[in-house]
């Protein structure tokens, strides 16, 4: 048998990813000991009754203290008085990590907190559902994605040698990027296609032609697959965007540009720069699905309708 | 045994609709003969290779004459050209039924080369892929689907009542409604969302601090679902976008101001603002479910990992 990579990994937060993360954990024995904290009564009582820690503490303190690894699973606006909570507590030599969608502004959160004996890795696993809350977790949902890593001026390399071994135990493949560049990446990637999902959900919802119930019948069309992202858990998505302005902001400056422009080539029947865009998107598509980033169709075989 | 509720049907264009009706009347014995005709050699070889017509006609007019009804599946774009050379074999007492995703434009250019002696039910199945092609049908496509009929001054309420059942008999339930309301109903619900689907792909391609690589790499975070509604047929969608202009720029423009709100929420630290909105778009989600219409969590259990 190999050795677990961890004597005792405590998490902090135990909603999605927090409880995925430690259902991974025992699932896969990356850990001697898995101690689970969070900050709601009823998800503690709640993990308890699920039994995928091998304890629920009931204070940061107790969840923390012998940790050799500390996850924090918050959201990012909850970063700053969660680590206020725990960090008087960190072991010597232990290792803080967590799994913000944010970096650079959780790493500024951090630093101003993290005592001089522990380290920190700054970390986030690309992997998700629509579904939130401790019941929603599950030990595969970090397989065949990405996570990647941010280290700091606090990351010792053995540190970010030893979370990356956590990921991939989980069964992820890990990357390095700068803070900076991962709230980037992010903010086209995945912050801005929020965005427009919650958006479109939102406008579609105030047509007054159209009834609400004709909205969901005929969302088939297209716009149920926004209506899953825009499904997601809304306090995670406030502090997102909240935490990662600059970069959201500017994205949204290019994508508002961009529909112009496409507003502009209806007005004035440009079919054929249309053409050209929309055989450039399916092309982008074709790379996704090379790249094996499409587990549904690559899962499923059959893509479910959803065109019109 | 039932029996068959046309004689002959007729079906022009066999891409991913057509050739998917084919199979569907073929599979559930909804007509004694199948007879298929695409404009493209290419198309009718593969056509005549697949088998899921009776017979793959060589001319419109071997196809329709003598077919009970005739089901036009083009691009909304080559609805006037298919017409036009269909209409003259028309057989007396025939009914004409299509499936452009536009209403309005489509029964205009339809009406306009109509001849006395047929009928006319514009028609609109709500279910694709992002594939397309005679290979890409098969016979379960609208099992489940609305189908949208929208009766115009050439429909009669028999022929209204076998183009229904025929729907039905495709597993499909029917919905019947105005041309123009229809026009506004799939701006909302599916042709803005695929507007918004294509630009946002094409911005994210030219970002010039991300990589193609990463953005494929890291589209798990919620890029993914877009990129799959962007692969959709090109052709197809140029010709939407431009046949339901008024509703589609009518649409876009509230899209857009709700967008810039939402911007201004986000560049003034608006965060009960944005929790209002993003909990408010988690009701809509749930209704859909209920509702039956997301057959991906109806079908597979597990929602696939999306968000980030």
């Amino acid at each position: 048998m190999t050795e677990p990579l961890f004597d005792r990994i405590a998490i902090v937060g135990l909603g999605l990813i927090g409880s995925s993360i430690a259902r991974g954990v025992k699932a896969r024995g990356l850990a001697r000991r898995v101690a689970g904290y969070d900050v709601s009564p009823e998800v503690r009582a709640r993990a308890s009754a699920l039994g995928f820690c091998d304890e629920v503490a009931e204070t940061p303190q107790a969840a923390v203290t012998q940790a050799s690894l500390v996850v924090l699973a918050v959201p990012v606006g909850a970063t700053a008085a969660a680590v206020k909570a725990l960090a008087p507590h960190l072991a010597r030599g232990s290792i803080l990590t967590e799994v913000g969608s944010v970096k650079a502004a959780v790493i500024r959160q951090v630093l101003a907190e993290l005592p001089e004996h522990a380290v920190f890795v700054p970390g986030h696993p690309i992997a998700g559902t629509e579904h939130s809350g401790p019941d929603a977790g599950f030990a595969e949902l970090f397989e065949g994605r990405w996570c990647i890593l941010t280290p700091c001026e606090r990351s010792s390399e053995e540190a970010v040698a030893k979370v990356t071994a956590l990921w991939r135990g989980l069964g992820s493949a890990v990357e390095i990027m700068t803070p900076e560049h991962h709230d980037i990446v992010l903010a086209i990637t995945s912050h801005i296609p929020h965005l427009i999902a919650f958006n479109i959900v939102g406008t579609a919802a105030d047509v007054e032609e159209v009834t609400q119930s004709e909205v969901i019948k005929f969302s088939a069309g297209g716009f149920r697959d926004f209506t899953r992202i825009a499904a997601s858990d809304p306090v995670m998505w406030r502090d997102v965007f909240l935490n990662n302005k600059e970069a959201v902001l500017e994205m949204l400056g290019r994508f508002s540009e961009d529909l112009a422009a496409l507003q502009r080539m209806i007005r004035w029947d440009d079919g054929e720069a249309l053409l050209e865009l929309f055989t450039r998107t399916r092309a982008i598509r074709r790379g996704i699905i090379d790249a094996g980033q499409d587990t549904q169709a690559a899962d499923f075989g059959r893509p479910h309708g959803h065109e019109d």
